[in-house]
């Protein structure tokens, strides 16, 4: 079979798979789930042996000790899978719950309805526990799934699914329900992200390399993870001690992560108060600072910030500083250079308050609080798949939910239209 | 400038009327709504004198009388923009509505806010009028919007767009809102349908060949209104009567229109008695029927319908039919060949329609009642900008709601992740 033909397979079992799973109910769904749970547990061995021969082929191969480190499978990532699936378990189940209804005046009832998406496509990148979590939350959904993970994780990731699958398919998990693409030739992601005859969403995690491939190649829809270029801005009407605070949690509190703040920008009626302040925390705390020619002023000795800076996602103990005008200066500059994920304002004054709220072009926007809570878990959603930065179908954190779509049932009494 | 150029000149001007529309009240904007209606008005001659140029070099250029027809703006047309723009004023805007909002137990007060997209793109074919609805619609959920019509209406669209912009902006419509792609070449399409730096969504309006190029070349996200190939399935509980006026209603109502049926499917228990009633109301309108074996078993001397019948959407006073053993089949069948569109059922039986409801994936499913009610009218949404064939963001009619999105605005005092 060519690639095409092979990946077309697959997608043609999914949608067979995704009208089984569309028909289970929620007790159903959460034993099979809790099998799932179990079959990584009892499948541990393997998947770890799997795992160390994953590790041994990219050591050889010269994979970096970062990249090493987010292959390996611990015994207590994989207990983190085992209790992330379990989590899902608690989860309420969004399929068939009602969303709205009306009656029209011909007496029609109109009732609008969440159910699965059908089959989705997750293409991620090297952490193989990613795998275990997308295909809990996919299932829960009664969607399926067709993952593609990266070449360094073949036998992983093999190995997670098919102890799901198997575990699952003991208490009635559909055949076919998580499918792993088992080539790691690259012409499979284009094969899978063109398959709109069967496939209804792509879900890319992982780098702008990778996101940016799959949304140019892509006839089935795609909902893009992408980066957090986050901003607080310290309006001069802020509690500077509240300020101070967000802004190091922001920066400092985990600064890998995409909610973690990368710009902050200060109105320049407080900035000569409280950027040496910040900088005396940030120093504490081994941050790098670059600023805008106002900011230099303030604190000689930092480097100038580029253009560059302004768009860029460190992910690193390095912040970018800028002193502006106003709050609509500050608006400005975060609806250019920002990613369009979180955004916060610290503030006092009402009207700079709703003006930021307001015209701020986010998924998320503070006020007065940490950039650090745009989060499935933190928002009271139970999980995350992760987080858009789109604005069609799901912005911001994507639970259950967004892992559904909606139809209308409407029902009459022989209603015809004259 | 290049033609990349041109569009993405388009692109960085819409995103800017795009921020500008999304400070206007809801009362702001029904008065410019107001303003664009008496701007067609007071422009009729001037629309006039573009659709008879437009129509002049359509004739010269050898149109079908039904383009010609399509694409002639008459007075009562012209009275139609105007009258459907002044509906819009009297709709409920739903910028600003919150869709949810909840409390954390850290504090922090979550609001889920609908928002406008940003800058849409809509692409459509012949039908001038299109782009005087088009621009209410997203106007007045403060979108900024793009518009590209066939090459053959430019004269008459730029008419429509340039009298709704200039009595637009006596009133504050900010500039560069609704922007009229000038050139005809089709490039252009290509450009825009990449121009995913500033643009957020596109809505092809027109057939297959356009929709499927668009969907191939788009970076951007789109959202298609594809064909509908919509059945009715009669049961062998059905109340036959009432089964035989909803299938006429259906078929003949308005054939020529994606919520007309195409298939019928009849439960063979009832095939013998109901078929050749049917045949006699549709022979008296005049359809051409095509059958299964089953079918034609019945009623001989019908055509055979082919493999291909299953999956055309006629449009016209043309019917397949096929004999099924249960509503599995039914189900089966729709979701094979149909296009996701709207489907109907006649079934008395509870368990049977239960089955019908949940089984079909479409956007709008039936229980005795005519599928030509998918309409935003007759659901009651005031006004539509199409039918969404697809499952993410909107799906079946499109109204205000869903041409807007949502972001979080997350109210704290001081919060910070611990």
């Amino acid at each position: 079979m060519s690639m095409h033909e092979q990946i077309a397979e697959m997608g043609r079992k999914g949608v067979v798979a995704s009208r089984e799973l569309a028909k289970l109910s929620t007790k159903k769904k959460n034993i099979i789930l809790d099998a799932m749970a179990s079959g990584i547990e009892a499948g541990a061995e393997d998947i770890r042996a799997a795992n160390r021969s994953d590790l041994e082929k990219g050591r050889a191969a010269g994979l970096s000790a970062a990249m090493l480190d987010r292959l390996e499978l611990t015994d207590s990532r994989i207990e983190g899978m085992v209790l992330g699936i379990r989590n899902v378990v608690a989860l309420q189940d969004p399929v068939g719950s009602e969303i709205s209804s009306w009656i029209r005046p011909n007496g029609l009832n109109i009732r609008k309805i969440r159910v699965p998406i059908g089959l989705i496509g997750i293409i991620f990148e090297s952490r193989p526990n990613v795998a275990a979590e997308a295909a809990a939350l996919c299932f829960k959904t009664a969607n399926a799934l067709i993952l593609r993970g990266g070449k360094e994780a073949i036998d992983s990731n093999r190995a997670i699914v098919d102890a799901m699958q198997n575990a699952g398919a003991e208490q009635g998990l559909p055949e076919n329900s998580i499918q792993l693409v088992q080539t790691t030739e690259r012409e499979a992601v284009r094969e899978l992200v063109q398959l709109s005859e069967y496939m209804d969403l792509i879900i890319p995690r992982g780098g702008e390399g990778l996101i940016k491939a799959v949304t140019e190649l892509a006839h089935v829809p795609v909902i893009k993870h992408y980066k957090g270029v986050c901003h607080s801005y310290i309006d001069s009407s802020a509690d500077l001690d509240m300020a101070l605070e967000i802004a190091v949690n922001a920066k400092c509190q985990r600064p890998g992560v995409c909610n973690a703040m990368e710009t902050l920008l200060v109105h320049a009626d407080v900035a000569e108060e409280f950027l040496p302040k910040l900088k005396e925390r940030l120093d504490a705390e081994g941050v790098e600072l670059r600023g805008d020619a106002g900011t230099q002023t303030i604190l000689p000795g930092i480097a100038a910030a580029t253009e560059d800076d302004w768009y860029e996602e460190y992910l690193d103990m390095v912040l970018a500083i800028r002193v502006v005008a106003d709050v609509e200066e500050a608006v400005a500059h975060i609806n250019k250079y920002g990613s369009h994920h979180s955004d916060a304002i610290v503030a006092e004054d009402e009207n700079v308050q709703k003006c930021f709220l307001r015209e701020v072009d986010s998924a998320t926007v503070y006020l007065n609080a940490s950039t650090r809570f745009t989060d499935g878990g933190e928002f009271g959603l139970g999980a995350e798949i992760g987080i858009s930065t789109d604005k069609l179908h799901a912005r911001g954190p994507m639970g259950l939910e967004e892992l559904t779509t909606y139809k209308y049932l409407v029902e009459g009494q022989g209603q015809i239209r004259e």
